[in-house]
Order: structure tokens, then sequence, then C-alpha cells
């Protein structure tokens, strides 16, 4: 089986106005769709982060997956990280600093292989990662601060899974009474059983409220966590970790870097998870020494792959760490992907984080993934079990070259609504 | 895919009178046979540990093998594993006392799973690991004093592969002298490009001397490792790392336990290996944090199989720790398996142990695998590459039947030529 036919398609679809500490999610979020074809005609796809660099960085190594074989993937890493950067911290922290790349650029090829694999050989992807260990994921609602509207040329109208969600996800939402309605409306949607509330948006006390009206309005058994994305100093974290303890499930980045989190989590009960200050396996070391966090936030979009996900949960359970997963706004090919991993992982037991609710558009046959109860089935069909629309992927890539938007910065988003805005760290 | 037939085979067959700081081996090396079968008829095998107590381990989990699809991993292991031991440090530890049953009888099953699953699926079993970072896997020499005789019923008489070597190896070896002699007909017959000396055997200033006869005999390019089996306290140990640096590749387990490790580790520029204060994952966060090893020996028998062998390779990456191969006495398919694995780990970059020189009989058809300059050919074909030889798995059944050996005792087996002998620990 050698591959030979390689396709790297960047996209951009409708993303509401989010905020988030970094600012406000412009109209578009930008996605890479890479594709495989085998030599029997078979394709694996995958779906990783957008733009322009992160589509050149998966052109520039075209070369080394021509021709490849689609289950050699150990080698295709090694060819795409250089070969001093595998073997210990340091090559990879330089690697890591400059915006992830071989990760990222592995991983998605990675995935594309797998699925591609998977349906030559007739088996679901999670089958290619160890097997099942569970046969539904349970996800998370992603509540967010927002402004009205659903972002970019196409709102919910259209998607009969969001009955009921489908106007209230469209109302701006920038105080804890909103959020508590956005909540209400998301969970009766689809069914989540724990609440994670995108912070580091509006000051402190009033996210903090959002989660006592939260806990008041879901009683006392509904799993809350809070993400203020390193937006606060270690002590305004300490200060609410008071307020907050016995409240949430999980502290996730209250403050920015390693020993910042490891400052807090010395003083708090609260357990702390990051998707920010270790994010590669070159952090894990420090982190693990300085008790920076207890709970992990995997991507298999920046750590490398799904098989690198499954080392990773080798790590948390051997050093006893938590683990869950972290979520950017993406479409069906990536949470599909995410659903496999999760199916193969046993120490993944909480339910994971998916931007998936506020993404009106898909890409894949059949339309959105619907969930059941917060959760998702573990598709049983070869490869990840989900179908390229190359009508719709022609649509998206088209909408990614009129939008304008060539790298995602919420920034100069957040500028033409509140002219003069800076991302500082910590703002509180 | 579904397993209908797990066999569970216990066999003995010739083992030379070796000397190791435990004491003396026996006549007949104990292992098991584990064979799954598909209900496509397919038939995948594995070689472990031997004894009662290791074969009664695999037929207590009988139940939960059969029927299972073979790549239906994870949810095995999670089976066998207590749920508790899966998530930290404790509860394997516990587990990892009693003999490591759970991880070397998972780790069994797993490998013969593996081979049914790539002989159903087409593909050798590197490829089921990540596929290959390499065609040829280097092994070492594994020297031994020892006394005179070949063990068992057996010697190397029909052995075409041991020309040269049939006549040396059955020569008593108790000084620096026989084993430059030993370690000259082992490289002329084998063509290995390292050495590795089972010491802890004779006092250590004979062991020393033995490697300053192996390295004048061998020039200064040959890669030399000296294995006291942490006969040795930590003071001896630090005394003979002044004469030894310089000389070796690493130090192998001088000493014994995490903490006098790290206390020579402290005090040596020579890089420490272990296969003894670090055999499981739950030892990595007691080692890597007192700085006990350098380089870890896996061996997929004991740390879960050959995914787990992966993962740990993927620890031994990002902790920055040097990675090879552990070995006891094994015949065929063991050295199939730890070739597959080899091939898809990209830091296994020292060359593997293997006490496969020291054993004449065989159980895969074809008779024994053939080392060309010190290095085997990564198997092409689906699975592992071999096939299992029923009517010498009968014979070496019959042989463990009537060799009276239930478990290894190398104590005892010592006291048959020095009676009183005692294994003690440290012995100098």
């Amino acid at each position: 089986m050698k591959i030979v036919e390689y396709r790297v398609t960047p996209i951009a679809f409708s993303d509401p106005p989010l905020r988030a500490a970094s600012g406000l999610h412009a109209p578009y979020a930008l996605r890479t769709i890479v594709e495989v074809v085998g030599d029997d005609g078979i394709t694996g796809v995958s779906e990783t982060h957008g733009g322009d660099a992160v589509a050149a960085d998966l052109e520039a190594v075209r070369d080394l997956v021509l021709g490849r074989d689609p289950l050699q993937l150990a080698a295709l890493e090694q060819a795409i990280w250089p070969s001093s950067a595998r073997q210990g911290g340091k090559g990879m922290e330089f690697w890591e600093g400059k915006l992830r790349s071989p990760p990222r650029t592995f991983g998605a090829i990675e995935v594309a292989c797998l699925d591609l694999a998977g349906k030559a050989l007739g088996r679901p992807v999670c089958d290619l990662l160890g097997g099942r260990v569970r046969d539904r994921v349970d996800f998370s609602a992603y509540l967010f601060y927002k402004h009205a509207g659903a972002g970019g040329s196409l709102g919910f109208e259209n998607d009969p899974s969001a009955i009921g969600w489908a106007a209230t996800c469209q109302k701006e939402a920038l105080d804890g009474e909103a959020l508590v309605e956005q909540a209400q409306a998301m969970v009766a949607a689809f069914g989540f059983k724990s609440l994670k509330l995108k912070a580091g948006v509006l000051p402190p006390e009033e996210e903090v409220r959002t989660i006592r009206l939260l806990r008041e309005a879901f009683g006392p058994d509904m799993p809350l966590r809070i993400d203020p994305n390193a937006a606060w100093s270690v002590e305004t974290s300490l200060r609410w970790a008071k307020e907050l303890e016995g409240l949430l499930e999980y502290y996730e980045d209250p403050t920015g870097g390693k020993e910042g989190m490891a400052e807090v989590a010395k003083r708090t009960s609260l357990p702390l998870a990051t998707n920010m200050c270790t994010v590669s396996f070159a952090d894990l070391p420090e982190s693990i020494r300085l008790g920076s966090v207890t709970i992990i936030l995997g991507d298999h979009h920046f750590w490398g792959g799904l098989r690198a996900s499954v080392e990773l949960a080798r790590i948390c359970r051997t050093w006893g760490l938590g683990l869950s997963m972290h979520s950017n706004s993406h479409l069906g090919i990536s949470l599909a992907a995410m659903t496999h991993l999760a199916a193969a992982v046993p120490n993944l037991t909480y339910a994971c984080d998916t931007h998936y609710p506020w993404q009106a558009e898909e890409i894949i046959v059949g339309g959105k993934l619907q969930f059941e109860d917060g959760a998702l089935t573990v598709p049983t069909a070869p490869g990840l079990g989900v179908e390229l629309d190359h009508a719709q992927l022609e649509r998206m890539h088209a909408q990614y070259l009129a939008c304008g938007l060539k790298h995602r910065d919420d920034e100069i988003e957040m500028q033409k609504v509140e002219p003069g805005w800076k991302y500082v760290r910590p703002r509180w």
C-alpha cells in the first residue's frame, strides 16, 4: 500500500464572535484538510489547525509523504522531525517554540494515514490504537462569553441538530445570567453532562459569579470547569481559588507558565488542568518536577498525532496525572479522530472539550455528528468512519480564499469592536 | 476476527551451566508458549517466561482471551490489571511486587494477538507498532562465566549456524582469558559488534580484568558492557567505576536499588543501565526523580508487551534516557518479537541483549534465526514472521514435564556444585 496522492486544502468556516483572553474569534475559523490517497484508490483524511503557515508546513513535506506506506509512521515522524530533536528535551523545545510545527505537521498526516490504513484493513482507527475501551465518548459543554451573531456567512438555520440551540447560540452573552441561559440551551440540545466556562474575558468576580450561577442552575452534581487561559496572576488565581474550591471539577490554566501554575497548585486543593503550560513532550519533565499540573488536556493536533497521544496517556498513568482533551474550533473530521482516540485510552476519564456545537457548517458527508446525552458513539466503520464531502471542501476552500484571513488573530478582531485593545497576560 | 482457541504450553530446553550473581543456570531453561487461534483458523504465537506459576497466570485469564478480537488489546489489559492498578503508582507497585504477573501475562497474550492480527491483516508486527525505522537490528554478544558443558540433553552438534561456536560454548570459562576465547568464538560465529559481560560472579578484580583483556583483544572500537547484577555495594561499584571509565559503553546494574544506583550515578561519568532497579512503569517516577539510571534496558516480556514498550520508548525520549533491551534465555519467537519491537523504536540505538547463541534447541519452523554481522534482518512476512514447529513444541513440553524443574532457581542449582552457596546481595 503506497500513498500516490497528497492534498492539503486550507478552509474557512463560520465561527461565532466568541470571546477569549486572547480577544475575539473572527467570523471565520481556519482549518486545513489533509487527504492521502493510496494506490488502491482509498483516501484517508484528517483535519488540523488552519492558515497559510500550517498549509505551507504540510506542503513542505510532500516528498516525505508520497510513495510511503501509511503504516510506516515512525519513519515519517523521524523524517519530519530533525533527528536531533527526537533524542531529548533541548531539540524538541526549540521546535516547540517554532509554532510546534513538526508535531502538528506529522500529527495531521498520521491521522490521515491511519484513516487510510484503517479503511484498507477494514478496521476502525481506534483498533489501530489498541482497540476500544468504551463505545461512547463523553464531551463537555463549552460555554463562551460572546457578542451577538453566529459569524461568517452561515448560522445554524439549516442544522436540524441544533433545534433550540440555533437561536440561543447567536445571542450576546456577556454576563453570568446570559451564560446560564447559553448553558441551558446547549445542554438541552446536546445533553452534555459537564460544563466548561471559557474565562479570562470579564473581570474575575463576574466569571466566578457565573460559576456560582451555573452551580445554582444545574445543582450540585454537574461538573464545572473554568478556564481563564492564563489571564490571571498567581495572586488572582489563588484569591479566586478560595471561592472556587468545592465548586469545580478542575481549574484550567488560571495563570501562565510552569512556575506560576506550580505556585497555584501548592496552595489550592483544586486540581489544575492545562493545555497551555504543558503542550508537548518536551514540557513534561519540568512540569512534573515542579508539580505544575494535575490534569493534562491533550490534543492530538499539537501533541503529534493519535499514537503520540496514546503514549501521553501512558505517561499520565505512570505519573498519576489526569488526562482530558483540549479543542479548538473544528469540524467533524477532527471530532471523529478525537472520538477514536478517547475510545482507545483507558485513563481518559474526563469528558472531552469540544467547540463543535459552535460550528454550523460541516465538511463530512451526512452533516454534523450527533451527540446523544452529551456523548458520541464511537464509529465502527473502517478508518475514522467519516467521509469528506468534496462539494463542501471546495466551498470552504473558496471561503478561505475569499475571507481574507490567513492566520488566527483574536487581538485584531477584538480591536474591531474595542479599538486599541491589547492582549496582555496576566490581565488581572 | 475472534479468538476461538487459546493454548498455554510450558516448555523446557537445554541451557548451558552459565553463572550469574544469582547462581547457576539449570540444565534446562523454562519458557511458556502462548497460541491464540482466530475463527479464520489463523494462529498467533508468543513466548514468555517459564514455569508453573507463569503458565497458571496465563491459564487464569483464559475467559478474558476467548471470544476477544485480537486488536482489542487495551480492553484486555484493563481486564487483566485491576482497574485501580492502572491509575497510578501505588496499585502498580503492589502488582509489580507480586512477580509482575499482570504485565507479563498481558504482554505474552498481546504479542500472540499482534502476531495473529498481523497475519490476518497481511502485515508484519512492526507495522502495527508504527512501522519500521530500520531493516536490521543489532544484537550484542552476551558473555558468561560458565562451567563446562552445554546443559540439558542437547548441545550444538546439530546446529549448522554454530560452526566454530559449538565447541567453545561448551567449555568451562571461569577467568578472563577463557572469556576472551569465548568472545572471539561468539563474534566469529555471529558477527556481534558489541560485548556484554555477565558479571557479579567472580571477585570484581577478576571481572574488571576480564574487561581489560576484552579491550586489549578487540581494540578500542568494540563497545563493552559489564553487568554485575547488583552484586556490588555502592562503594565497590564506585571503586571499580574509576577503573572502568573510558572502557565501557555502559555500566549495568553495578549495585541494587534506585537509591544505590543514584549514588553511583552521581559519582561516575559512566552511563548507568538497568533492568533491575527500574522494571516497570511504576518504577519510573522515582528512578527519574533520583537520577538512578541513564539507560533503561526494556523487555517486552515484563514491561507489558510490545505497545507498552513503544510507550516506554517515548518516555525515554521525553526524559532524555537511553534505551536498550534486556534478555533472558529464550527461543526464536521471543527473538522475532524483540526484533519487530527494535525495528519500530527510533531511539533504540544500542545493540540489544540476547541469550540466543546459548540455546541450541529451537521451536520455530526452519530452525534458528541467523545473525549476520551481529544483526537480524527484520522479518517482512505477516505477523512475527516465524511459525511454531508443533513437533518441537510437543518435544519441549515433554522435556518440561520430564526435567522436574517448575521454576527458575539459580541458587539451588549453584548449591549442587558448591554446597551451602547462598545468593547474597551485595556480595562484594
